[in-house]
């Protein structure tokens, strides 16, 4: 072998190295924005929008409601009680989510406030705040839900448990 | 084409590839980390610096004010009542953007929360939930803001419309 | 030097040039997830998991505790003021960072706000705005925080100061 098929032999592996590591923080970009692009899709009550976030047979599982497949999620959208948030004021802020992506599957945590208006009070009220446990897949159509967990953080004992399962393990103690 | 320049004219292609790809996750960090200086810039009072995240004519138009250039922008920081709030404690929470770049333009949607001190409560109080949607221009200086519209979140139907625009089309259907 | 070698090591160039670029977003996002782990790991009550975020002689300064090294953080954690929050409905909700990597050191400031379960009012309440100024440095485990200061948004200077000095220089005026 030549220097330059030798020298050829090694940028052709730090190519490779590089396709890798950027493919990683392009999932986690990918992941982060189809998250975060939840709450204004849902606010401006885009039904198949939201669902679409979803794999087909997707299911968001809430306190007080098991959604399973899209249909379920869109009606959630166009049902009365959600229409009358969006038009008495309502926001439901996804925060910023730490994400852990591993091939073609991906776990997410991350809080939820849920705001709405108090009219009497002029100002806005926290409704909930919510502990959100994501599982995700790369599909043919890129990142979808496949399971999201929602439980309110009002002592029940579950919401700690998602968001302990959600962060995974913890780092490794370096002292 | 001898078999090493083959594959060096791949090589090349494949850095070329990469080098878009990199730069793309770049602009969407560099648009985010803008944007989330916006609160820490506002909250600690820094007219000109806050005024220097948008464009020499660029535009912030919250819902009772509309502000068109640097010095509008200042002047909203510096004025009595901003520094009011600043002094008896407030917070410009800005929730982590949704953010699409498409060459040297960009939009981003996200939340913000305007919090303040409620001292008779002894807690805080969330005073505007709003719907915020960017555009922001690359310059020779890099990226800044040209136009954010801000729009209370209670029931105007202005609100969900950014949102809706912000977060923009619905990813395809692939059921 | 013949055409080959000079096209080779061009791509040398602009592989150290890719590798450099690449690295720096990757400690960014390195850094993020690490402050976003913070909420999950202190709402679940993960004591260690907790603590392994500092450096083992990390600082959390917070307006009325100044912890120095992880026992005092693990003490925190354990606490009974603190496992009576979890137990009653508790999110720390950290705000997406704005992050600031030089080499091995890095700063990070973002808002925290602190949501506590209001049994008899059905609902949430805000009991906390929080500024927070992170220094952190890249050891041989990865990144680790050495300083994190907090100080509560209710009118005192030093909160302002804290969002000040984390955000940075002001950005060039390019009018």
């Amino acid at each position: 072998m030549t220097d330059t098929e030798r020298r050829l032999a090694e940028a052709e592996e730090r190519l490779a190295l590089l396709e890798g590591r950027l493919a990683r923080l392009e999932d986690e970009a990918a992941v982060t924005a189809l998250i975060l692009s939840y709450g204004p899709l849902v606010d401006s009550g885009q039904a198949e929008a939201v669902a679409a976030l979803w794999t087909p047979d997707g299911v968001y599982d809430v306190d007080e409601l098991l959604m399973t497949g899209r249909a379920e999620i869109e009606a959630m959208v166009r049902s009365g009680k959600h229409q009358r948030w969006i038009r008495e004021g309502c926001a439901h802020v996804v925060g910023a989510p730490r994400v852990r992506v591993t091939g073609d599957e991906a776990v997410a945590v991350c809080y939820t406030l849920m705001i709405v208006r108090a009219p009497e009070a002029g100002e806005f009220t926290l409704r909930r705040a919510t502990a959100n446990h994501w599982r995700l897949r790369r599909g043919p159509h890129g990142w979808r839900v496949t399971v999201r967990s929602n439980r309110v953080l009002d002592g029940r004992p579950e919401s700690p448990e998602l968001l302990a399962s959600g962060v995974g393990a913890a780092p490794e103690r370096d002292a």
